[in-house]
């Protein structure tokens, strides 16, 4: 069965490429969708790739992938900042967690320099718009082949 | 078509009138609802008027009210001290936004001076009780007439 | 004898329209109390419109209102965050005090975000520009018929 | 009719026994689910016991309860130190509440120090396992007797 | 030899029931001395009991408990929020201890939130009066008896 | 000519006797005026007694004093937390000065609880009502003998 | 039988005229002791005089004043900044307490600026030296003489 | 007609060289202000020298100012550390402002190392004594001279 | 000419592989800077790779990388949470700029989890170890190709 | 008479060497005390020796070392963090003063970092275990034999 | 000899004039340099004009300079914010020091409004561009006068 | 081959004796050297003796000691309280270091009392001038012999 990798996002990122391009760029979450998809068949590895603005669903999905998938690749969003509830549940999952964001966020608001999803996150990769997602497979698929050699 | 104003309501405010009346009165939100589509039909504007105790839904209808309405109205109860999803929501949102609390809340505890929601809001305007809302519609219509003329 | 409400503007508030357009727009002093005055009229009242660049004078006129008006409309400009003794006198008077400010505080320097003044207020209207103290004046007018029916 | 219990738990106590046993021992949810039921047989209570992860639920089922149910213990977990709409539905509810963690929450994180349930209960219980759901258990039977027969 | 479990309760517990009946309730400490006696027979265990404005008498009394007690319930009193001593006596204790309160300290002065007896205890009961000493005896009977028969 | 001793009140102090009794007690100003008076003479001294809303006028005053006056009392009110102005006019003062307040500051609001003027006073007397007033002119009366007798 | 008021003195005041004179003065703790006398005389109280270096004995001797004393005069030295066991044993104690400092405590150590003491006392008396203790002996003459004939 | 220059000088400077010259040295506010009258010749500039202890008065010369002069020159004393109402006014004039300390603030209490006025100053000068003021006037001359030629 | 990016490493970076294995890895400086040659050879970049233990040192060589390369990657390491020189001359470099820190920041000390380095970062990649400075070559490699055929 | 050294042992000292040996090492207080008083015969001093659990008695010995004692060392334990009362009764004492540790204090929990007796104490030596008061001993010889020749 | 004048420039200042001259103006710190020695020229005095971006460097110079200068003037860049080395050199210097920067630092970022030099400097010139340094001269010029004359 | 120990002296301590002899005293750092190399003698150790205004090259001799040297005894002066680099330096060593301070850093100003080398160091040792490297040396020999023989 392929290797798989969940992509979580959170509030608000439905709306990427519509809004604020200025900030977020012109891409919208499907063509990042797309891009990942591309670039995780070239690294052999298979995507599912989530949205919601609800923690709780957030949530959910995190548990039923530490049951379903080999790592987690998450953009919380907003919740990145206030949600103690993604923190537990990504602490309480034994697979490799990745965190990516489209901006710096060490460059905007006081209140969005600090992530509760950092603790739980094995890479942190900012700043880098879409590409943060690719390369952020990219060192999956080295990881997990090192792991299942080892 | 008519000009529509989404008046959004947050958690636990589906109990106003029969709890605690000393802080909150005795005005239900049901009559808050009615008093809204009266002083609506009075200036001209038609009323969307929702209440969730869900985080994410309230996001989800801010979302929609994007598309679908002219204005928000939003009484964010407690998420209006700890929902930066909300803040974002209402930051990608290119309608006037105006913030109502129906209690002063300079005047209670330390924790409920500070809003999210006010850094997205054109005005805010509280302790004033379910008027709070009849006055932000009256400002909407006068913004919403003179945007229109311009 | 009609019902009375003081009006009272802080420090600078007279430059208003006059100066950087861009923040407070271009509405002058004058312009407000002249649409005060009609607000009123349509409602009923008198206003006791007043503007001062000193803290003590406007304690002074804080302590007369409490004997020769029925309310108070109080927009402290910058006094609002440094003067406990205007917030001392407001807590000395009986009457209703609504506090008003032309800009959204909340979206300005950190210091701005505090008000003593808030303290004081039954409530608080801001970002609305001048329509704020008309609303005022409307929320005045129905508490007062209230009270004076109970 | 029996006197009924509602036992609320937050975000990921879904896991327990699964994950992390160091911290959270190898008991269960439907472990302690099964003691709670055995206790309040014992003490002469009903049990409505539930978990989710979704903040908006939780708010809800504690609205609920308050007609429904004639005290609450409640676990909010991660929500403990985030959640004011909890806060404020406990507020809003007149019967007893305890709070119950399994962990001694002052022995771990900062941010874990600090809980807004704490605000709105009778009692906490932290630090004795699922044994502090049964102490909570009987510590209610024991108030809601003394109540009936006053 | 039986079982035992000090009980220590910290400066001004003597004038329970005599003084602000309304925050501590009616019951002496030689009512909850005498509670405590009855639920360690049902539980078997033994109860030593004892009072002390003094700091220093203590930390003393702590130190005797860990060669001569099986475990200790400590109500600190006013010394939970300053005796770093008291802490460093119990962390070099081998022996299990609960910290009772008898009021929820989480809705009173700020200052009485923290406790520096929490860093050091098993689990904390606060908030449900007398009854709370009765339930960590019951926690103890029954850890100690898992600890004797591992 | 006679030993003079200025007595300063600040903002609102005027309104002593007609406003919040509860708080500041049926004595007026004139009442503590007349009070200070009768003692003064007992004690041998005069006294010049003054009220201003006007921080400005208030320096004026203190500055008046140190070329007038043998002695400052002072109750500043609300200035008392937040005039450095009057702070440095009393520094720049070479006779001695008490500060007096009515009630206990340090059991009403936080930002009541520093004084500046406690800065610059040779000692402080509050929560004694207009005793305190009296208080201080005995102690004032005792330490200008004793200087003019050294 | 004599109305007594219970004087207490708390750590290291036993070295006062001895140690650092050019703060503290020349005046031993027996000059004070003999001038209280001499002045409870004149108004027709008793004195009841101790120090102690023992937080634990001071907390004893509050509860002993609240039975066999009148009024309580405390300076409670050092402790003044650290004793919430003192301050909770002054707020069960339902006679007057007049908190003296010999010197003014708002010019010395940031941390000697507050003093938990001030929050159960009726007043607050510092900076005057022993003179202090005389005043408060006064000002207690005047309240108790108040409170017997109402 | 000459280009003027407003000097204003805020609280307690009409004391300087009269009181504590240690520290603010001998000169007079009037051998500054012929000073600067000197110097202001010297480099073809007329001066408004002005004191005044009142906060609104100083807020009416600035507005004064930003018709009258060219620009100003502000030693606000005290009121730098306190005067929000000072800082609007001069972020409301369109003319160059710097500001004048005659010590280094730097090397004083801490609540004097902030100043809101160096948020509205092009430039800060402190620490020089009287020749502060002298060294604005040429910085003035030379920016007002660049201006008018470009 | 080639496309050349500096990537410069700061203090203790020399040390890499030698000493605490089980924080930082058992790969060297030498190993990352093979990795990153034949990184930049695929990607068609040169590299120019240093380490200094000064930062002044690290300063001159922003400044040079200013005028000499198209890129820079930088780990700063102790000086990322220390150095505002640095922040400085990255500020005025007009080039893409990528942070790396070999660990996650976020996961160790509190003072560890600010760096300045990243208010002039395009992006940062964090955790990933020696991986992350390849992922950074790739990115950029993407970005200036971007850049050149726009 | 020989010149003598008391050394001060504050709270729970007593339990060294029979408790948590992998902070505070296995060496007993009698182990130090011997190695004390075999390395202050060598250095020509005399020690006396002594440990208390109480703040009151420690103050107590201060005082009396005062007129007894050339030197102090003082290892005050968890009074180091909270005892503002040994912190005066050092203040008070004219002899030299060395503060000692046996651990690291900076390396430990937050609020041990700061120390009161530091600000008393001629020096610190933290960290050096049981030689540490050797260490004291001897520097504390060299500075009394200096003194004692001047 | 010359009266010399040892002016010092901390890091990136060598890039002043060719990189962001909206903030820094168009002028070069050679240009500065030349406009320093003209200055000197004029009030007699000689300039050693320096630049360094290495701390222990600038720390080198200025024990030097209080060997080999009369005065300092010291514009030291971001090192201002955090070097205490810096400051500690200045501190043991017993000539004259004057800060200069270039741009108002307190309309900067947070971080750039604390400067640990200006804790050693006689005054500070700040916001007025390279004419900053000619004021510093003249000032310098004017005291070192009269400490020779005196 | 010996045992040595690396003595490090940081910025500005090589102007020891020369300035400020009431703060550090006559000693100079030669005077230091010399003393050190006698009690090395005696205790059979040899002592490699550096000063460097410089961090990187601190940092530099850190690394080379971890080679070369059996101990570090480091007196940061100015770096202990702003250098992340040397602890990182001291951190990554896996030898003994103690820290030395000529004075006792916390009587002196507020961010001296904190110190990066502490948290890297075994034991620290202030506040007794040069004699404290003696017994840093005396210490060390201790150490190092009892690990040797272990």
């Amino acid at each position: 069965m392929a290797t798989t990798v969940m992509v979580l996002n959170g509030p608000n990122l439905n709306l990427l490429g519509t809004r604020q391009p200025d900030i977020y760029g012109n891409e919208t979450l499907a063509d990042i969708e797309a891009a990942c998809k591309k670039c995780a068949d070239r690294v052999g590895l298979a995507v599912d790739f989530r949205q919601s603005n609800s923690e709780g669903e957030l949530v959910d999905w995190i548990q039923y992938a530490s049951q379903n998938s080999d790592a987690i690749i998450v953009n919380a969003g907003a919740y990145s900042h206030t949600s103690v509830a993604m923190l537990d549940a990504l602490l309480a999952v034994a697979i490799p967690v990745i965190e990516v964001h489209l901006s710096n966020i060490f460059r905007r608001d006081e209140f969005r320099h600090h992530s509760y999803i950092s603790q739980a996150a094995t890479g942190t990769i900012c700043g880098l718009g879409g590409l943060g997602y690719e390369l952020a497979l990219e060192a999956l698929a080295k990881q997990l082949k090192t792991t299942q050699e080892a």
